[in-house]
């Protein structure tokens, strides 16, 4: 009989996982989980500090792996542990054991929860969207470093990297030289105990003195109007603070090609344009700190979103490329750089990821957007859309994802929109029109009462109706066509003046007056046809994809951004923005470009999958494709009987197509079509 | 017979290297060389531009190879080597091909010269040394790019890296994000054809627009007085320049010590000296570009060397440690940093290794010294001295190599020696005293006149006699021992007073008088004991390092430094700085430091040499060796007869050691010893 065949082992099981083996008896329970490669985390390295190994005794009889798993077949509760529980902030549940602190007496089996696993996952709240995982860019490792010896000279890093070697086993981990000017202080400022920082290659990103529980990222989306940041808890992706900024680059220009025109115009103009993003991220970076009470050296991994141009502009690089034909980026590789390099005032060694750009008018944002949204993981053909200034399509599944973008303008943002506005505190959001009178009634953002509900006049008082923003545009010309105002090819009826006064001519057109307050808010004939131009591009982006698809009907639609949340798409159904797909099935998909980048700062081998899913991404630029004019022309009209919306015949009633006649319609004259409904 | 064996071959040899093969008549000889893995150079990748890919063709018989290589074998000189010849700078010696225009059209043997492998040598004058062999950090690689194609959209960083494949079969290139910003620029600039440099792990470092012959790289020894540049071309190793300039830092100490101890009594002060040191390198590059003709941005390696403290300084690390026991440096590895995160301004993606330091007072200074000297190749016991304020001594072979520093202070350097000086024009340099007269005669710096021949007076007005420098001080000093001014242990003996008028009484004590001008040049009794403490600071240094070895003979000595150059070995050892060794064995480095940062910028593989050396060399702290301070007390006499140096009494005639009892010799009186001549 061998000497360690005499050792009494017992059996230990560990669940979920359902590992198992035998150990010695006295083994501490954590380090059996970590001999079988059970997913437990750990900071502090078995000393009770971090509270990370939590785990909970399974008792009773366990037929299956042949265990009566008695409370008395692991050791009481110890000092360890109590002290552990008395620390501030800390506590340990009833039931609930310090892996590293108890031992294992006989066979038992243990339940680790998942809240001390590394991979944990969030679970998100749209049912339609993947949960997701987190496998964290970042471990943290607290160590003892020895001194230094006169008698046996060694640099500091070098017993820093024996220590990391003697306790965690971590070997040829590599220090970048942004690390040695603060090393010694930290090493005796924390009397030789560091928390040491690695990330998934080996790399040290930071060294914190004494026990560090845990770190911080940043998620960010570098948006042309707004830039919004998301501070998460790398461990567990808890959003610990949001907050938004407007996007300082606003002073040169309102929108990306005014951007690009100012670089065009005012040499070096991309330099000023990337100083005050980067300082605008900045300030946004503090602001979320102090909303957490973290601090700004907490923060070691930040990635970023944003369109091509922002994309450019964060990283230095001219966008003058992008503001033409053939529209070259740079990159459209992701990119890894330090935050020191982005001139960001983050950790010294705080390192960043970008999202790879898909194509000059495609950017990481898309690239966000996709992998949030993941329609390469679904059978289902999935169409996305973000809308902005230009509309972003992607349309795909599984098998073949092909994007695109359409030049739709700003129309849905409000913008070049006789009363638009961007949606703020006052801008009517929703809009209905009584197909008898004529008469609208709506709401506005920042008070829960339709306009003609009791009370709305006082609650909308301070606020004051003082345009419409995107959503509210798309209802009220929705609401127009389909109560007869409006001609399926978007002239405004002069006739449905006699109707109602809300129907107003100005000069040879029509206007529809939606509110006579202290500002009149109305709807013109140009505003009907801005809209059109931009929902006959969004159309034809698509369309366009669907060809090159060869399919003629997509399972699912997710709008994303704030344009694509707010909306109600059943009307932009109406109007045609989307095609036809069954309702039930047109979902907003929130930020999803910053979700996509929470999901990058989470979870590191989603860089690996967003790059490859954006290099085979089918890129579509619609400038040189012939067929998207012909789409465009053909999708300027409002949908009614067709074949094309099956579906949008179950949720509304189109109005019966009228002569455009007597209209003051200037453009041509379209071929009287009348409605028989089926 | 299948279709490839009907093909007409042909029987190539590649001479020196012997590879050999069979190749289509037809094929260019770049190409079957390249096949073959002969070492052979090309830029500009086969388009006859570079001209770096030469051979001879060797006509004749070789019956060894069954060849007759007849001139018509291959074929003529054509029209892309004519082009070649005659632009501007470039030429085609007779007998010269570009092989990869000349094309096999039967059996041949070709000849590689030396000066077209990218493998080169670097002859070293000094007979004593290992030639370099070059195996440079960088290769480039001209390349045409795709323009950007509206139809297939994609990035121009993935073009250029589709064109280093398609052309040179590099593949998964690491592109630094600092390279983001200029790449498209620097694309249209060169019209899409660019000369790409990449580094031997397959990072690219440089994009430069058009064809680029060479790049260079800087070789930089921060020394604690000057700091040294040689700007050097990659890839033939050629010194293009070099240049010096005063290490700024001089204004807040002279000396290593009193620049800790400012920065201990100004908080910060580390931050001054680390700014100003870096603004002298990037004067310094300046300097070295415009001598060679060159641009700051054709700068991409630079390589360091430095003692601990300029080591911690440069790199922006506060030297504090380094100012008190246990001297622990913050690294002993070698770093690899960005020349942009030293603050210089070099080409934006310049790298930077600086050599790893050994010790808390054995820097990287001695890290170059031992890749310049390469005792760890030899089986000869080599002692290796450099003297500043510190003597690092480095003594082994290639079994063990073992390393310490001692605490020599300034006086060799000429400081604290009341008319010492450093090595510059005016400063004696050599002297000897007349044995009967007593006499001294010297020559200064500047003068190649001793002062007693005709002419000198002259010749010397314009300069002046300014003061001593180190190989002086030592020189004077043996003199003065060997001609019975000084007694053994180091008393300037009165009685000589009466001989010559050169001894005169200062107090209780006694000077010799070497030169009365302006300035009046003499020895007191004080520098005579700062030299004594220097040389048994040295010696006991040295004595240890040969009982840790365990041996009682030096094969060679090897003094490196400017004051190993300057200094007379026989007078080094009649003071007995050195231990005993055949004279002919005791040789100048030259500034071996240097040439180890030249070696570390020309041969990549250099990195991991002396990386490794490093790791093992023991280190030897000399302050917790007893047996230090008992060898630093006995090594305090000047060496007279004693059994410890043989070959000292081959070279002089030591003098008869006299008593000291009638001099004013306050220190305790020693034993009366006679020198018998053996």
């Amino acid at each position: 009989m061998s000497l360690s065949s005499k050792v009494n082992k017992a059996r230990v099981v560990f669940i979920p996982s359902g590992k198992r083996g035998y150990f010695p008896v006295g083994t501490p329970v954590l380090q059996a989980a970590q001999t079988l490669g059970v997913d437990i985390d750990s900071v502090c390295g078995g000393r009770g500090l971090c509270g990370r190994c939590q785990v909970v005794q399974a008792t009773g009889e366990f037929p299956k792996h042949r265990i009566n798993s008695k409370a008395e077949n692991i050791s009481p509760l110890n000092e360890t542990e109590k002290a552990y529980a008395e620390r501030p902030k800390k506590s340990l549940d009833a039931g609930r054991r310090l892996s590293c602190a108890t031992k294992i007496l006989a066979d038992c089996v243990i339940d680790v929860p998942a809240d001390s696993q590394v991979h944990q996952q969030i679970i998100r709240k749209d049912a339609d969207s993947f949960d997701i995982e987190i496998i964290p860019p970042v471990q943290l490792h607290y160590v003892e470093v020895w001194k230094p010896d006169m008698y046996d000279p060694s640099g500091d890093l070098r017993r820093l990297r024996e220590a990391l070697e003697r306790e965690w086993q971590l070997t040829d981990l590599r220090f970048g030289p942004g690390m040695l000017p603060t090393l010694q202080r930290i090493l005796r400022e924390g009397d030789w105990k560091v928390t040491v920082a690695v990330d998934y290659r080996g790399q040290v990103i930071a060294v914190h003195p004494g026990f560090r529980e845990s770190l911080c990222g940043l998620a960010i989306d570098v948006g042309s109007t707004t830039v919004a940041a998301h501070l998460c808890n790398l461990r567990t992706g808890e959003v610990l603070a949001s907050a938004g900024v407007m996007n300082p680059q606003i002073r040169f220009g309102e929108d990306l090609m005014s951007r690009v025109s100012y670089v065009m115009l005012h040499p070096g103009g991309d330099l000023e344009m990337t100083k005050v993003i980067r300082e605008a991220i900045n300030k946004l970076a503090e602001k979320v700190t102090v909303q957490a009470n973290r601090d700004l050296d907490d923060i070691i991994e930040v990635t970023f979103v944003g369109n091509p141009i922002m994309h450019h502009l964060l990283l230095g690089i001219n966008p003058i490329e992008l503001g033409g034909a053939p529209f070259a980026l740079a990159t459209d590789e992701s990119v890894r750089i330090r935050a020191r390099d982005l001139d960001l005032t983050l950790h010294p060694n705080a390192r960043c990821y970008v999202l790879p750009c898909i194509a000059g008018h495609v950017g990481a944002d898309t690239a966000g957007m996709i992998l949030a949204e993941a329609p390469h993981l679904r059978e289902a053909i999935t169409l996305l859309v973000d809308i902005g200034t230009n509309a972003e399509i992607v349309l795909g599944n599984n098998e073949r994802l092909l994007a695109a973008s359409s030049p739709t303008g700003p129309a849905f943002e409000g913008a070049q929109i006789s009363c638009g506005q961007r949606a703020a505190s006052g801008a009517i959001e929703r809009v209905r029109i009584d197909r008898e009178t004529l008469e609208a009634r709506f709401k506005i953002i920042g008070c829960d009462l339709w306009s003609d509900e009791n009370g709305f006049e006082e609650a909308s008082y301070k606020i004051g109706v003082t345009g419409m923003c995107g959503s509210g545009i798309i209802e009220v010309i929705a609401e127009m066509f389909l109560s007869g105002i409006l001609s399926a090819d978007g002239v405004i009826h002069g006739s449905t003046a006699g109707r109602t006064a809300r129907v107003v001519a100005e000069g040879r057109t029509f206007s529809y007056v939606i509110h006579q307050g202290e500002q009149e808010i109305h709807i013109t004939q140009n505003d009907v046809r801005a809209v059109q131009l931009a929902k006959a591009a969004l159309f034809a982006g698509i369309r366009l994809l669907m060809e090159h698809l060869k399919i003629d009907k997509i399972d699912r639609i997710r709008l994303a951004g704030a344009f694509g949340s707010h909306i109600d798409v059943k009307y932009a159904m109406v109007l045609g923005l989307i095609p036809d797909c069954d309702l039930q099935q047109v979902t907003s998909a929130g930020n999803a470009a910053g979700t996509g980048a929470r999901i990058a700062l989470l979870n590191h081998e989603s860089h690996a999958e967003i790059e490859n899913v954006v290099r085979s991404v089918e890129k579509i630029e619609t400038a040189v494709e012939a067929k998207f004019q012909q789409h465009f022309i053909e999708a300027m009209a409002f949908p009614h009987k067709t074949d094309s919306f099956p579906n949008l015949e179950k949720v509304v009633t189109l109005p019966v197509e009228t002569s455009t006649q007597n209209d003051l319609h200037t453009g041509k004259t379209r071929k009287k079509r009348r409605r028989s409904k089926s």
